[in-house]
């Protein structure tokens, strides 16, 4: 074991802080990284803020992050696929069992021995997994993906969410060229979502309800601004889309959105409004829609989509800060005022 | 034009009564079919009592019925598939515009300019469609089915809608033997599911909230029944289904359904509970469910499925009624007061 610093909240209500934890020493397989950047997700908020207590209590202290880039700085004797020096990157999981037919198919992300990267039991410490406020972090080569050299690390980050929660079900519905896709909201899975959609070739709308957003979308790659909330505008697409990938977490009308689909069409949520919401059995049957969901992405399919960000030269839009201003970005984050993802820089963390 | 014999609703507020209607003489490319049986829809009875007055109101007189089966009694000069003495059958659609995407993908239950089987639009007349509560019908023959000839025609009727509302999504959603299926609701559609689902080699499991109904469900095919209120019974089968056909109307909890489906797991409605029901994102993100809706099925898929019925012998179970017994069957139909569809013996017409 060896301390790495790291910045935790002690409680649902303190602020993140500096502090130091306990790391394991590099296993034969495992790889150590000297995290450069770390994304601030609105999963790492809830966790602090224990905001998800029913199903996943916080154990304190917390440390989130599951948005990682870094340099390797030490590999245990059994990995080949990584030395000193490589750039690598971590998202959401650090560990799966590795044996149940969804690990066998490449899609941990629904094994259910699944360890995330903060907050789940830690077989290693006994404790819990601290994520990537940090200034080092020790995982499983399994777990380790390799990040394309021309990318800037600190958009690259939010690749390891953001990108991989929505690029995995535009890759898994058969998003491709002359396909017309909907992107629904323009936060930070959205703006990934774009960039995708775009980049596969497909026709993007962008749905807000923010006719502030319509340039940026446009510059982000989307073909066509509508605003939601004009039912006319709306109107004119009704039957019109092969896929439409919905990321807005608050409540709003997903029956509006099913009827745009063409027969055959889906729509797949990717930010999980916390109340069930009314469905329209109607909407579904006359054209043979489905709604579906989507968690993040397997591990293989999360190299997959940043292979294709090195190709098509995709990073997300990022605010880069020092860890300092963590808690004031947490406040930012609840009034959507970012764009389009904080990036910590995580050589702050040395003078903290 | 002819007279034909006929039971039709002068009002939503009538019974259905003898009466006369003008049917088209066949073209070239008709068959005129002398109804032997039709089968009593849900349907039927919505549409003659208007209560889809919004979307698509009733026109007086009407005549229902759509799950029709009979005997060629006349053939236009250009049609080759059938000869006078043939039996044939009549679904839910008349005609189409043949034109469009969905009609070339034979799924005409899709096309914009469809023509329903009663209470459409019928360009040869310049009224509207009269059904299947008749001695007999004129029809296209691109929407006239073959019969396989060792079919039961009492219990073939209800094939025409009941067999394809069922057959064709488990058909489309890929149930073959090896996977676990879910049929929710006994009744005309659900009872037709349990034999499908049966005869295509899956593990049937019948969910009722009726007690009562498992002997019958076990005879019909399930392997095994789930009383759906039995939360402890509910929970032993989580996360294990493949597919759900749900084939309830009445409001009921359909995300208890969505969270028995194992990874990438579907649900498809093809009851369709009039108000919009509440559905839970997390059950549909955790593990990349999918609900959908189906309707009907296309006419090649519908001869599809008749030909699998002919192959396995499979027929609706009915409960045969002259047609003097129409209204008194409508009133036992919303108590659910049939085993399990009701088929009428167009011969008691002739007295009528």
């Amino acid at each position: 074991m060896y301390n790495a610093k790291a910045f935790s909240a002690a409680s649902a209500t303190s602020p993140l802080a500096s502090t130091q934890i306990a790391r394991r020493d590099p296993t034969d397989t495992d790889v150590q990284i000297e995290i450069v950047f770390c994304g601030i997700c609105h999963s790492d908020l809830h966790q602090v803020r224990n905001e998800w207590s029913g199903v996943m209590p916080t154990v304190y202290p917390c440390v989130p992050g599951h948005e990682i880039v870094g340099r390797v700085t030490k590999v245990g004797s059994g990995v080949k696929k990584f030395k000193v020096g490589d750039i690598a990157a971590v998202g959401c999981m650090v560990d799966s069992d590795g044996t149940c037919p969804n690990c066998k198919e490449g899609l941990e992300q629904f094994c259910p021995n699944l360890t995330l990267t903060y907050n789940f039991p830690d077989k290693h410490t006994g404790g819990v997994t601290y994520g990537g406020y940090s200034d080092s972090i020790v995982v499983d080569q399994r777990f380790v993906l390799k990040v394309p050299s021309n990318l800037d690390l600190a958009g690259a980050a939010p690749l390891l969410c953001a990108g991989i929660t929505t690029f995995s079900p535009l890759h898994h519905w058969g998003v491709t060229k002359g396909k017309k896709v909907g992107i629904v909201g323009l936060g930070g899975l959205g703006h990934m979502g774009v960039k995708f959609a775009h980049a596969l070739g497909a026709h993007v709308v962008l749905f807000t309800t923010s006719p502030g957003k319509k340039d940026d979308a446009l510059r982000l790659g989307a073909d066509e601004v509508v605003i939601s909330k004009n039912a006319d505008e709306m109107a004119k697409h009704a039957g019109s889309f092969d896929f439409i990938l919905d990321a807005v977490s608050a409540d709003h009308d997903i029956n509006a959105l099913l009827g745009l689909l063409r027969r055959d069409g889906n729509l797949t949520l990717v930010g999980a409004p916390e109340k069930p919401f009314p469905v329209s059995a109607f909407n579904l049957i006359f054209a043979r829609r489905s709604l579906s969901g989507s968690l993040i992405g397997g591990i293989a399919e999360t190299q997959e989509m940043l292979d294709f960000c090195g190709k098509h030269n995709i990073t997300a839009d990022v605010e880069v800060i020092p860890i300092q201003k963590v808690n004031e970005a947490y406040e930012r984050l609840l009034k959507a005022d970012v764009k389009y993802r904080f990036s910590i820089d995580m050589a702050s963390l040395k003078g903290a």
